[in-house]
């Protein structure tokens, strides 16, 4: 078969990326005579629930779907009724890059706050409390936050926790878009239940494709009682595999070894090489604290285009020249410093 | 590492197999470096585009989606206002099996028909025009039927056309859920060209996952004018997937050297095989026509959970002690005379 | 001013009759200065709570909305998950004439069973319950029935109270869609406190358009506790009025001095008075039981346009000449003789 | 009867009047005898519309709803698709009180702008654009506004043209929300035809029920061609009235003899006594810029709970101690200067 490849390796996303070796191996072993379709049944997803139960060192309730947008607005829809709402920062994921995906499936509204470094804090919700108990507001009902941000920022635990108790004191929900969580939790050197667990946390969206999974993620139920009847909803939204083991398999090989850590390791360490190096480019400033995985650099308007040619990597904002450099599992030292080079040499 | 697989190979359904050595081998392939997530600029989906093209005989336009249901509930959506409604079969998937997808994706209505044999007819569409122009009522304005069915059987060339021409007549839309269109295309020995675009269908769900792939659909717009802004549709239906290149690879590989046609043979031979083998057998009879790869038959009560153990399969009616046996593309003679032999010893 | 307005009275439905006097009294009483908005700190909404919590002898909560459609549609939904369903008569108003507002607002499926009298019974209910744990299938959750049913017939108290047992042992919900309640209590005899309250029912659709109301239905929660949030419901449902008082006016005036039952007597009293008139006129005859307001009758063909030219009224069943004939409040003996002579003197 | 009404006469809002004799009058007359339900085959309904056809000078299409919420709602809906979104101040009736309805029954998101004056400008709309052909983001439709905005201010006719110009250049649509629009025609002096057909407005919230009628709002198409099926719609939104004659004869009143004009002059008038007279008093003073019926001032935080007990009012911004004292067509010069009285008597 002659595919026709786009072979550039860039900076543009860590969904650029193929999938790790380890991954593969655990397809091909899955692919073994006939096994139970939609995980009913299914001892991989006992086997897999309870490698997450040791990983979040808690009774939670776990179940695969397709992809992030489907692990956000499902685990969000769940919990809210269409007349509830969820605050988040505007530059969440869920609030710009899902197609207006939230508000088709949960049939209510999202309530933003603007949040420069991509984290919101307890204050910037509070307002939003004075709509409780007003028939003509939306009522809040969830917070939603993105570890890693989608400007490459973390939240502390400290961050976490008071985001968690302030929604428990309100009887709200915090939510955990995690689609970047391993990264985090390598960045801050926790465990994934220090992280989430142990901060009160009640829903995580788990990511694995844009760490070195083919297709795939998991919503996680910190709480096993707020699960009911997800099962449901993950059908009714589209989201229930078929052959559902090819997507248990793959969790099973990341969360063995520690796969998850080796590669989020990587793209960081490459981030954090990519930042130094980039630094020293005179005409290029990085504009945003490095915290995971992602650069944020301002750069020369004419150079974008042809650095783009070599090593592809998308505009963040225009009128700024501000571009975002992703770097994923399989960025290696060479990669960076070929584009670094290049980036030198097309600035002479 | 130590996956819980559960190995026994039985007739539970098509979707129960692993996926086809090419697949695989796609999938490895499309597993180099980087490439564009979401098939944005992807040299792949233009190929892929093609090859449906030239198969298809028309310049259509394609979509993949992760799943079936995402396929059919998207492609029929798409065609309607929320209202306006799909008549179906009352049995059709998209009625029966879907968790409520549609009504929740569409906000519609599905008005469904008693067809014993999975086939809806166009004068069991005609009383459902009598609500045009009733505001009172929803608006019939797409038909929708699956084949091969959800009761084994198929619609001749003669039947597609049929409906097709009076959903036109009637400014409606003909879909056609072709969850298994391979396995009917070689039952019919006919092209996907003469039973799709030659009949007039308007929008096709082109499976894959029953036949050998991993995951993926293809929602396959015959008329091009149709398709537009369904891009819109698919991210927002949730379905749009990050790392897009390993559908696409996988439809390559199904679609080169017809590995689609193979497949379906085989699995359509294994089922009338062990049609041949049950109607030999005393106390076993076929209870309704085998057509492509699923046989219908009805057993002794209390042979069913014994052989049950020993190869699983899905009992279709309760009360009629009907079962419904999928062979699959790795269905093998050796496979039908284990089972066959399996019930006759059981019998005695 | 000069309004053309359409002087005949027929038979065509109760809603095509204007409002008692009394209504409009209350109208004019309510249009006094200054009154909340939105019911909030409404003494009115209080006063009529208290009354419809005398009538109905428990300590239910009421929400007043503007039609038939919006109280079933929203009672519906605010005790449903959008992967739960309805199930009911296929004849059901909420089925047949709401425009797909159930599937569109709670974004979930009604299960529809064939009722040739309009009523459902518990043994119809019960084969739904097999899909319950099923994730493929939508999870029954409510059982919605009318009294009066669309086919002018009753349940008796015994019915009602079965539906609900059997509702409440399967975790199911009982709806009584009560549009043309006062007729079925007024024939039945009965308080709306045996009808409802003592049988079972959990939330109820309180008609009060279709005798003798301008505009506004009740939606009363029998359980109060299942009435939380139904406020915000109301709200994005587009069914909370801004000058509610004049909803609630005329609910006191219908609740006062048994206005509702001497309308509801009138309408049945004349219905019963033009069955027994009908039953005397060779070549007509009653095709259904004659139990509330509605009479059933097949005639000639020929008559029937003829027929309406005099005293409008609506066709049934084209096929078999079925017609309907609604009796409302305002219906005189006068009319109803008028309209017997007429079929006699156009059947010569 | 004994109603238990709330009779103090304040500046709450506009709603919180009763209606106006004529409206009444038009209810007493529309009450006789039968008249066809749900305005099907209704001359009056033909006779209204013909009425709205002079007005607007154009060959519109009029649809009588209930509420003000039911006519953004559908009108905007209408003209979208899902993942197709409206552009909208922030303040916009629609994004912030309309409990999540545009959400629940679109399916789609409210793109919004700050707009400090309440009102929106082309160039607020701009960056919007760049998501067009982007399948991650939704795709914005339509620009919303109101006329008069929430914020009491107006758009000049050349300002409503630039915006219509603007969304027309862009495939977009031009909505405006007119519950208080005879408020503003009266204030800018113009005709509706001027300010809503002449400047390419594309469809019409045309409210009623702020200034003088008892429930009632109409959607006007000023395209005709955009109006197609809305009926159904209409329905499904569970905004068709079954008596919906008594929407029509309140129409037919308000736009007989310019009672729509006397009733907002009225209004307009009373705002513009009140903020002269308050100017006059010390230590109250005017917010924004009174150009219609609403009055925005900032008075001592302690005076507001002792002058709501006289007068009712709402707070509009709590940390500003910022009031909103709407007038409306009952307003009286003595009912202003009571007010006026009783703040200085309270200031003391």
């Amino acid at each position: 078969m002659n595919l026709k490849l786009a072979h550039t390796k860039g900076f543009a996303s860590d969904n650029w990326s193929g999938v790790s070796p380890e991954v593969m191996e655990a397809l091909q072993m899955a692919n073994q005579l006939h096994h139970p379709a939609y995980g009913e049944n299914d001892p991989m997803i006992q086997q897999a629930e309870k490698r997450f139960q040791e990983i979040f060192e808690t009774d939670c309730k776990v179940f695969f779907v397709y992809n992030g947008t489907g692990a956000n607005v499902l685990a969000v829809q769940h919990l809210l009724k269409s007349w509830q709402a969820v605050v988040a920062p505007h530059s969440a994921h869920l609030n710009e890059d899902e197609g207006g995906a939230p508000e088709k499936f949960t049939g209510g509204k999202i309530l933003t706050v603007d949040c420069p470094d991509g984290k919101i804090r307890p204050e910037q919700v509070e307002p939003f409390m004075s709509s409780i108990g007003f028939q003509h507001h939306v009522q809040p009902k969830l917070i939603s936050i993105s570890q890693v941000t989608e400007m490459g920022t973390l939240y502390s635990l400290h961050e976490i926790k008071a985001l968690a108790d302030f929604a428990h004191q309100q009887g709200m929900y915090l939510h955990l878009d995690g689609a970047r969580i391993a990264n985090a939790a390598v960045a801050l050197g926790v465990s994934f239940s220090e992280m989430v667990t142990q901060t009160g946390v009640d829903v995580l969206s788990f990511g694995g494709t844009k760490n070195g999974l083919m297709f795939g993620e998991a919503v996680v139920f910190l709480k096993p009682e707020l699960a009911e009847g997800f099962e449901y909803n993950r059908k009714q939204g589209m989201q229930l595999a078929s052959k559902l083991r090819f997507i248990t398999a793959q969790f099973l090989a990341y969360l063995e070894n520690d796969l998850w850590k080796r590669n989020a390791k990587q793209a960081n360490a490459m981030a954090s090489l990519l930042a130094d190096e980039l630094e020293q480019v005179n005409g290029i400033r990085l504009s945003r604290a490095v915290e995971a995985n992602g650069v944020f650099a301002i750069m020369p308007k004419e150079l974008i285009p042809k650095l783009q040619q070599e090593y592809f990597f998308h505009i963040w904002n225009d009128s700024q020249n501000e571009v975002r450099l992703m770097c994923s599992f399989d960025t290696t030292a060479k990669d960076v410093q070929g584009f670094v080079a290049a980036a030198k040499r097309l600035l002479k």
